[in-house]
């Protein structure tokens, strides 16, 4: 059976500056079908402006705007986060090339984030992902513009038609899942004095990053939410 | 035996009239390692205020102007021409999908036309090319930007790793070939009273359609040229 896996991707973009390149990335998402636009901590002016340029797309007026990466998230199951070139050294995981990335995203609720036009994705949303993707750019001009880049995934993803794996039997975690439990794990980590209370910023991206590494089924997330409960419990950290 | 076909490939900007877009389709040819392109007819103070452009491309102060299309496609032996859909009445050549492109731009001087935001390529135009070459955008949202269109275009072709197809014997004629061979053939054909003196843009355009479906090799041509040499000078057109 052949399936497009453009139907339930989101687009993300991270502090987006300029509101030329929101609109454009809006105007790129129509172009191949895609619908679902999500703009965290963008320049306020940028985008008020976007949205109320002559000819804005519904896709932008349709877009809901975000203060946190993780309330984005929160319903997906599959995040991939794009770069421009070199390994990043919170990027664990897997790094694709964008031809890589169709059939990974087939009957799956994704999100595909994009960061600022001056400093791309830092490490801490990097964190976030499952997968960076790479768009396979020259050696000696890596760096591409926010519009054409959203613009060639949009494309790219459109224009496979994948081949649907075998539905596995277990029900992929949520983002939403992902955070709560990472949540929980740290509390106990900060009670057992692991880490400082509250935690570091880095705290929660190594966690995280190592729960998307595991990949928990949503009923693993549920044990191990149930066993950290109790740990939380017996260390007097819950009433 | 695997070749790039973006290894001689112009990309060609016909009356681009946003200096923004033709920065934007230098930067897209650089991030995919393009390096050849032509300007046709661009209003003239977007193509300066984009050449003065702070961080402006290599590829763009290396691009060349030129005033009429057939001189910016005269050393080409293949040129596909952008169009975002229904088949244009000129355009009795085949029509590409993008992904069906690459293939054809191995081991050839080729060309691809883009044309005016406004307007895209006319019939005039796309009576220049081989093919044309639709982008698979969807049907309520059709037409592209300028300079993600280049964008994805160039991702497509620099993405393909094509297997070369074995050479054929016959060396292709050159667009330049075409053009002399329509000029001589025209000037029979007003002698003739076929058409009028001097013969209109679409008779122009009728004849090197029907050239370039024809397809001749370089031979073809001179030998088409000898004969028309003889006609003409039978009906007393030349001395």
């Amino acid at each position: 059976m052949m399936e497009r896996p453009a139907k339930d991707c989101r687009i993300v973009l991270v502090r987006p500056r300029n509101p030329l390149n929101i609109g454009a990335a809006a105007r790129a998402m129509a172009n191949f079908g895609f619908t679902d636009l999500a703009v965290v901590e963008p320049y306020e002016e940028a985008w008020r402006e976007a949205r109320s340029a002559v000819g804005a797309e519904d896709v932008l007026m349709r877009a809901r705007k975000y203060d946190v990466l993780a309330d984005a998230l929160a319903d997906r199951d599959f995040v991939a986060g794009t770069t421009s070139g070199s390994r990043r050294p919170e990027m664990r995981g897997q790094l694709l090339l964008l031809a890589e990335l169709p059939p990974r995203l087939v009957r799956r609720k994704t999100a595909i984030l994009f960061g600022s036009e001056k400093h791309g994705l830092t490490n801490e949303h990097l964190g976030h992902c499952h997968a960076g993707v790479r768009i396979p750019t020259a050696g000696n001009c890596p760096s591409m513009n926010l519009g054409q880049s959203v613009a060639v995934c949009c494309y790219e993803i459109a224009r496979a038609e994948v081949k649907a794996p075998r539905r596995k039997g277990a029900k992929p975690a949520r983002m939403s899942d992902i955070e709560g439990l990472k949540d929980e794990w740290l509390q106990v980590l900060c009670v057992a004095q692991y880490c400082p209370t509250p935690p570091r910023t880095g705290d929660h991206t190594r966690l995280r990053q190592m729960l998307l590494r595991i990949n928990p089924s949503a009923r693993d997330v549920a044990i191990l939410r149930g066993m950290l409960n109790n740990i939380a419990w017996k260390l007097g950290a819950r009433k």
